[in-house]
């Protein structure tokens, strides 16, 4: 060939790699190939997710590696690698120049470029159009939003429903503990076809370290903080909402630090609009905060306040661009992002707040419904 | 400096890298940093995960990122990246060498290599004593298996309780499906805290697509596959079972298919041991198939027979290395291998029973308890 034939390549499991699922909507364990050349999309599969990928994928063409494995054995390779099928398929495709994302794998890429590939990556996000979601993508994560929503009101039931009794809440006879509600809420979500992990139901100053998951007895009288984070298994788009609670009598204490959680989410949803940067939002964030008289730093060796970023993309994966946070960009219509401000005061406890909201141009339409208020 | 001071270096999120949580022991949904220099390793994390990194990880020392960040802005530098970030940890650590896995970002990889530093991969397996279980990741194993057991038992239960009315199976007044027989199964196994997506319930010639999910009603006298391979969220060391069973009379044709996958099962134990290649194991299985009657090929266009591998290691990854398969080299003491051959028939249906077994000098262990048998 003497011209350069430009394409793109990604080579991942879609089970892991959320841009591979967005390229091929094929759901696969093990990594397999997609090639994308100006409107013609190919993936090329092992002949044990032949039938499967012809029928789910949405490509041009589905490539059965074996073809071309027999092909380079005619040839006289007893043995063929996954270099040398890869290769063999881009010569049939006429490629010779790939565009790869910037986690596409160091030796994969070396390999290439070692049988004479031109490779390029691309930086985060690989699919720019990932980040502006469709009607039918917000409507995945209202789905899985309206899901979480009714487990989140089964764990709140739960706790309403607990006797306080020693210093413990009770269900029943038994002490109420943050691992028996995380599995409750894990059952709740499994019957909406929804699975979460790591879900976060953490008591007292164990919300103080936001991603602690919680364990032990509830207790009364404190803040337990419950933030729940699953995907849709049918859409494989994820809900995010967090909502702190206490079942008996919050202290003063409390009550201020969730006060001023709530000022502060509404001064978010005040400022996000397509145009406004992620880190403006974040400072906007942070200055309410100040201006309320909540410090953020170091006290005897742990920190305080409101130390984490304000928000993160939501899609395909729970974490994903853009940011509210340091360094964040500008918002652009049709962004999902979530808006979780917190302050973390050992001694007191811990409160986060957590929506989920579409960015539009003259503002954000909050898609998340739970209501929001501290005591059980 | 002037000597070669060469470092283990990983970035990945050990949620979805079982490399970086074998290396860290810390489970973290976003990417963190690994370094290990003889016997000395590090991690570095944000401010976020802080706290819970110094409490769980299995390292020598936990470096937060917030320190790095902090010295390049005093030294002018506003916004520093990832790249920078690291660079000054490997400046603080005496590195100029890296080692990475063969999977390590392209972007990382060339931006650190245009910082001056020198990037090999290592091909896979990064850590080879991964493929060398440990007796106390052999007991996590074992215990994923005996839940796992449990919760088949309870399907197979249900199964052997569904009444057969109008050529489908009643699971009281509703025909069982397989959604439903897999949610049971989730609910089952989210019980013994292991968690499972994909989990194949599937019926007649719906398991003639080995990775076919299964959709819709269970029917009487057919094949019913059930291959449930879950993670343990204690030790995230995984299960991975499969039964073959008929609610019902099975006809001949799938009798003598469930007979040749036992004698082709057997025929893998009896090779399986220290020294034997995958390869040949996985050969023996497929000779013996063919010794038996049983062709592999393609049939109006749909493959029936025996057309994928053996079985593949388990442990922090639902499939790691070794192969049992083409290519699949040597196996050594301590290798944990699932060993799962399968007969697909369209018209007759799919049989595949699987165990997980270890490997040793004279021999193999079978881990599985689960009993065989076709008929409920």
């Amino acid at each position: 060939m003497n011209d350069f034939q430009e394409a793109i390549l990604i080579v991942a499991a879609s089970t892991i790699n959320a841009d591979m699922y967005y390229a091929s909507r094929f759901l696969a364990p093990d990594p397999f190939i997609f090639l994308q050349k100006g409107a013609r999309k190919w993936i090329a599969v092992s002949d044990l997710e032949l039938d499967r990928a012809r029928a789910q994928a949405d490509v041009t063409e589905v490539l059965p590696l074996s073809r071309f494995s027999e092909r380079l054995r005619e040839q006289g390779s007893p043995e063929p690698g996954p270099v040398d099928l890869l290769a063999e398929i881009l010569k049939e495709l006429g490629i010779n120049s790939l565009v790869v994302p910037a986690s596409f794998g160091l030796e994969l890429a070396e390999s290439l470029r070692a049988g004479g590939y031109r490779v390029d990556f691309k930086k985060d996000p690989f699919w720019d159009e990932r980040l502006r979601k469709s009607p039918e993508e917000i409507s995945f994560l209202a789905q899985a939003l309206r899901a979480t929503e009714e487990v989140l009101a089964l764990a709140l039931e739960t706790l309403r429903q607990c006797t306080i009794r020693d210093g413990l809440l009770y269900q029943g006879s038994q002490p109420l503990t943050a691992e028996s509600l995380r599995r409750q809420i894990h059952h709740g979500l499994l019957d909406r076809d929804c699975v979460a992990e790591q879900t976060i139901v953490a008591c007292g100053d164990q919300g103080c370290d936001p991603h602690e998951e919680g364990k032990g007895p509830l207790l009364p009288h404190q803040s337990i903080i419950l933030d729940i984070f699953p995907r849709s298994l049918a859409s494989r788009y994820h809900a995010d909402i967090t909502r702190t609670v206490v079942k008996g009598t919050p202290s003063d204490g409390l009550k201020k630090l969730f006060d001023g959680v709530i000022a502060a989410q509404e001064e978010a949803f005040s400022r996000i609009r397509a145009g406004v940067t992620g880190q403006e939002v974040h400072e906007a964030v942070s200055s309410c905060f100040e201006r309320l008289g909540f410090k953020t730093g170091e006290v005897s060796g742990r920190r305080q306040g409101f130390f984490h970023g304000t928000g993160h993309g939501l899609g395909l994966d729970v974490h994903e661009l853009p940011r509210l946070g340091k360094g964040g960009g500008p918002l652009e219509a049709g962004n999902v992002v979530t808006v979780e401000p917190g302050l973390y005061c050992p001694g007191i406890g811990g409160v986060r707040l957590e929506d989920v909201v579409v960015v539009r141009e003259a503002g954000c339409e909050n898609l998340t419904r739970a209501p929001k208020f501290l005591q059980l």
